[in-house]
C-alpha cells in the first residue's frame, strides 16, 4: 500500500457532516479538497497537504478529491479520478475512489470532471452554493471554473453560514483529536529537546535547525509550520537560519509537527546558545515564563481571551518595571497600549487541524463573535483570539518580550507612551533579542491542562537539558 | 541581515538579459517571480522557491517581484513592494528595492501595483507582451489580471519565441553554474553516505529519509525535489516512507539538493538494506551500472541523446538476456520496445536551477527540437530529453531495471513482446523491486565529467559504505 490509511473511523465523519448539514440548513455545500503545489515547475510539488477542513469532514489525505454534500437532501459525493497505469509505474498502487469514500463514510463518488455538471445542476434549480474562502491559487481557479465567479469576487462571495458552521464544529476538540495534537506534541518534545542538547557556540543556525526539521520528518510526521530558530529572536517570525550561534546569545526555538492525522503541535522554547543564561537574561525569561503561568492558570470555559491576553501582558509590564523599562501602573500601561513595544503579538491563537486553527476562514470568525470584536489598539490588533474559552478549545498560550530596534527608534522619535517608557533604559537592551515560551493548553471544564509530555521550561531544566 | 544575499555578480545578469533582449528581438518581455505559496491558510506558506528563470535573469530570491523588460527599448524595470513596520516586526529588516534591483543590475524599480498600468500601455500601443507558461495557481491568476486572457487559455498563449530564448541560454552552463550543481552535489555526497551508514534492518524507511532531508537543510540547502527512498524501488516516484527496512530488501535512495543559488543536485543510488547485495541482487545491478557506464562514455556534443538513451537499453536488454528474463538480440530488443516492461523510463534529463531543468516550459521545448521529436513508443515516450547535446549541458544518467508486477501482469495478459520476454522467469522477480543509479553529467568538448566528489558505486564500494 503506497498511502498512510490512518484516518479516523467513517462513522466520525459520517456524524460530522451530518451536523453540518443541519447546521447549514439548505443549499448545496462544496468542499475541494487540496491539489498538489508546484514548486518551480508543474511536476515537482511541495509535499502534498490536504486542506484542513476537508481533513476534517472526510479525512481523505489525496489530492484532486472534492465533494458535494447537499444540505437539504443528504445525498455526499465525492468527486475524484481513478488511478491510470501510468500513475501505478510512477506513484504505485492506489486504493480506487469507492474504497476511498467508503472509509469516509461516503457512498456515492464520480469523476472529478462531473463535478461542474453537478454544481450547473443546483444553481439552474436556483439553490445556494456554499463553499470557503480559498486560500491557494489553484483552488480560486476551481471555483473560478465551477462557479464563474471572478476570482478576485471569490473570497467576497464565501458562505458565511458555512464558514460559522465549519467554524462552530472545528473550535471544539474531541478526546480523540486531542490524542492527536499530543502525538504531535510527543514528536515536538524530542525537537526541543533535542535542539537544547545539540546547540552550541560557534554552530550556525541551520545545522541545528535542519536537525530538528529531520526529527519531524523521521517520526513520521511534518512540520505544522516552518520553523523559527534564530539568535534574532525580537523578529517574530524569522526563518533565517544562516547566523552563527555565540557564547551569550539566546536562541529562539518556535517549531512545530504534524501527527498522522495531520493535527499540528505548536510550542516555543529560548535557551542561552552557551548553556547558562546571563543574569538579565534570567530576569526577562522569569517575566515571560511568569505572564505564561499567570495566563494559564487564568484559563477556563466563559473566561474572555482578550482578558487572559490582558493578565499576561500586565505581568510582563510588571517585569519591564522591576526591570527598570517601564514605569507607572502595570494595568494602566497595558490599558494605554505602552507594553506593545516590547510584546507586539497576541497571547495564542486556536490549534487543530492548522497550526492557527481554521485562520484561512477568516480570523475574525475563528477569534471573535457577535459580541466580543477584535480591537484596532496596537498591540491587541495582532491578537488573533478574542472570544471567550470554551470547553475542548486547544489553545497556545505564547507571551513574550523582545526588543526590535526599528520599533525602538520608531517610538521613541515619537515619544510615545513616554510616561510610562524609559527609553534610555530601553536602549541598553537593543541587543538583547527576543523570549517567547509557548505550550499548548486544552480547555477543561474546570480549568485547563498543558498538552503533551513537558518540555524544560524552568530557568534551571532548561539550562540542565542544554548541559552537556 | 535577515536575507541570504548570494546572487551572482550583477554583471552576469545584465548580460544574460542583454542576450535574451536580442534573441525575443521585439515586444515587452513579462517574468513574474513566484509568490509564497500557502499551504493551508494564506499566512502558512511551504518554504518560499523562486521561479528558476526569474533566478536566472534577475537572481533575487524574494517573494512578490516581477520584471519588465523591453526588448525594443532595452528597459528593465524590477516591479515589487517595500517593507512596511509590521513587515520588520514579523520578518526582520529588508533590502528597500532599488537596492535589490540594482545586485541584479536593474537601475529602474516601480510598485508591484504599477505592473498592470505599464502592460496596459504596451497593449495599447500593440506591442506584443512575452511570457511562459504559468505553472502555479498564483501565477495564473496574476497573468490572467495583467493580460485578461482566460486562465485556461494562459498557457496557449505564452510565447513561443520566450521560451526558445530562455530554453536555448540556460541550456548551456557557465563554469560558475557548474560549481554550483557542484556544491549541491557536495550535499548529495553527505546524504547518500550517510543513508548507506545508518540504513540497517528494522528501521523504518522515514527515519532514514527524514535524517537525510535534514542534511540538506543543515546545509544550508533544501530538497530539490521530494526524496525518494523506499525498499519498493520499482514504484519510480515513490513518496511514501512507512516501510520497515528489512534483509535482503534493496533500498532505492533518489534525492538531492539545492546550492545557496538554488542549483540542483539529482542523484540515485540502491543499496541492499543489509549491507550486502544477494547473488541475484548483484547480477542486475551489475546490469545497470555496466549500462550507465556504457552510456556515460557515449556522451559528447553532437550526439544524439535518444542514441545513448538506446546504448543504455541496449545494454540492459542484454544484461536482461543473461538472466534468463528475456531472449534474442538485445538490438532488436530495444528497437521492437520490449526491454520497457523493466525500463518504462528515460535514461536522464538536464539538470540546473530546476531538478527537471526547465521542465515547465514544455519538456519538448526542453528535451527535443526541430529535427528530433519526441516518439510515441512506450519507453521512448517518457523520454524527457532526445536532442544532440551540446557543450555545456549537464544531464542526468539515471538507468533503471524495475519489476512493476501491475505492468508485468498487463504485457503477460496481452503477450506483449512474447518472443523477447520469458514471462515464467519474470514471474520469479515479482517482489525484486527496482534498481536506479542515477550521476549527474557535464558534457565537455572532448566527452564528459561526471560532477562531484565521487558517491559509492560499484558493488564493493557500496557494501564498504554500508557496513558498520
Amino acid at each position: 500500500m503506497n498511502e498512510e490509511t490512518t484516518m479516523f473511523a467513517a462513522q466520525i465523519y459520517t456524524e460530522r457532516r451530518a451536523r453540518l448539514r443541519e447546521r447549514v440548513g439548505s443549499g448545496v455545500i462544496l468542499l475541494p479538497g487540496n491539489e498538489e503545489s508546484p514548486m518551480n515547475y508543474p511536476d515537482n510539488t511541495f509535499r502534498f497537504r490536504q486542506d484542513g477542513t476537508f481533513l476534517y469532514f472526510f479525512g481523505l489525505d489525496a489530492p484532486h478529491l472534492a465533494a458535494l454534500i447537499d444540505a437539504d437532501e443528504g445525498e455526499e459525493v465525492v468527486y475524484g479520478d481513478e488511478v491510470t497505469m501510468d500513475d501505478i509505474i510512477w506513484m504505485g498502487p492506489q486504493r480506487p475512489l469507492a474504497e476511498k469514500a467508503a472509509a469516509a463514510g461516503a457512498g456515492a463518488t464520480a469523476p472529478h470532471a462531473a463535478l461542474g455538471a453537478a454544481l450547473e445542476k443546483a444553481r439552474r434549480a436556483g439553490r445556494p452554493v456554499h463553499y470557503l474562502p480559498p486560500y491557494r491559487g489553484e483552488t480560486a481557479l476551481l471555483l473560478h471554473g465551477l462557479l464563474g465567479t471572478p476570482a478576485a469576487a471569490l473570497r467576497a462571495g464565501a458562505s458565511l453560514a458555512l464558514t460559522r458552521a465549519v467554524v462552530e464544529q472545528r473550535s471544539v476538540k474531541s478526546s480523540a483529536e486531542v490524542a492527536e495534537i499530543e502525538k504531535a506534541l510527543e514528536i515536538s518534545h524530542e525537537m526541543h529537546t533535542a535542539a537544547m542538547r545539540m546547540a552550541r557556540p560557534g554552530m550556525v543556525e541551520r545545522e541545528v535547525a535542519g536537525v530538528v526539521d529531520g526529527i519531524a520528518l523521521a517520526r513520521g510526521g511534518r512540520n505544522s509550520f516552518p520553523t523559527i530558530f534564530t539568535t534574532h529572536g525580537e523578529t517574530l517570525h524569522n526563518h533565517y537560519h544562516g547566523n552563527v550561534l555565540r557564547e551569550g546569545n539566546l536562541v529562539l526555538h518556535d517549531s512545530g509537527a504534524e501527527s498522522p492525522l495531520h493535527y499540528a503541535s505548536d510550542i516555543t522554547r529560548t535557551f542561552p546558545a552557551g548553556g547558562k543564561f546571563t543574569e538579565r537574561q534570567r530576569e526577562v525569561y522569569s517575566a515571560v515564563l511568569a505572564a505564561q503561568k499567570r495566563a494559564i492558570a487564568a484559563v477556563r470555559p466563559g473566561v474572555e481571551f482578550r482578558e487572559v491576553h490582558s493578565l499576561a501582558c500586565e505581568v510582563l509590564a510588571g517585569g519591564l518595571v522591576e526591570l527598570g523599562l517601564m514605569r507607572g501602573d502595570p494595568h494602566e500601561a497595558v490599558r494605554a497600549g505602552a507594553h506593545a513595544l516590547f510584546c507586539p503579538h497576541g497571547l495564542g491563537h486556536m490549534l487543530g487541524l492548522d497550526v492557527h486553527d481554521m485562520e484561512g476562514l477568516g480570523e475574525d470568525h475563528v477569534g471573535y463573535d457577535e459580541t466580543i470584536r477584535r480591537s484596532e489598539t496596537f498591540g491587541f490588533r495582532a491578537l488573533r483570539l478574542g472570544r471567550a474559552l470554551r470547553e475542548g478549545f486547544v489553545l497556545t498560550m505564547e507571551p513574550g518580550l523582545y526588543f526590535i530596534p526599528a520599533l525602538i527608534d520608531q517610538w521613541k522619535a515619537a515619544g510615545r507612551h513616554a510616561a510610562f517608557i524609559d527609553y534610555d533604559a530601553v536602549d541598553g537592551f537593543r541587543d538583547f533579542g527576543g523570549i517567547r515560551i509557548e505550550d499548548d493548553v486544552l480547555v477543561l471544564a474546570g480549568g485547563s491542562r498543558v498538552l503533551g509530555r513537558p518540555i524544560p521550561k524552568t530557568v534551571a531544566d532548561v539550562e540542565a537539558a542544554c548541559s552537556r
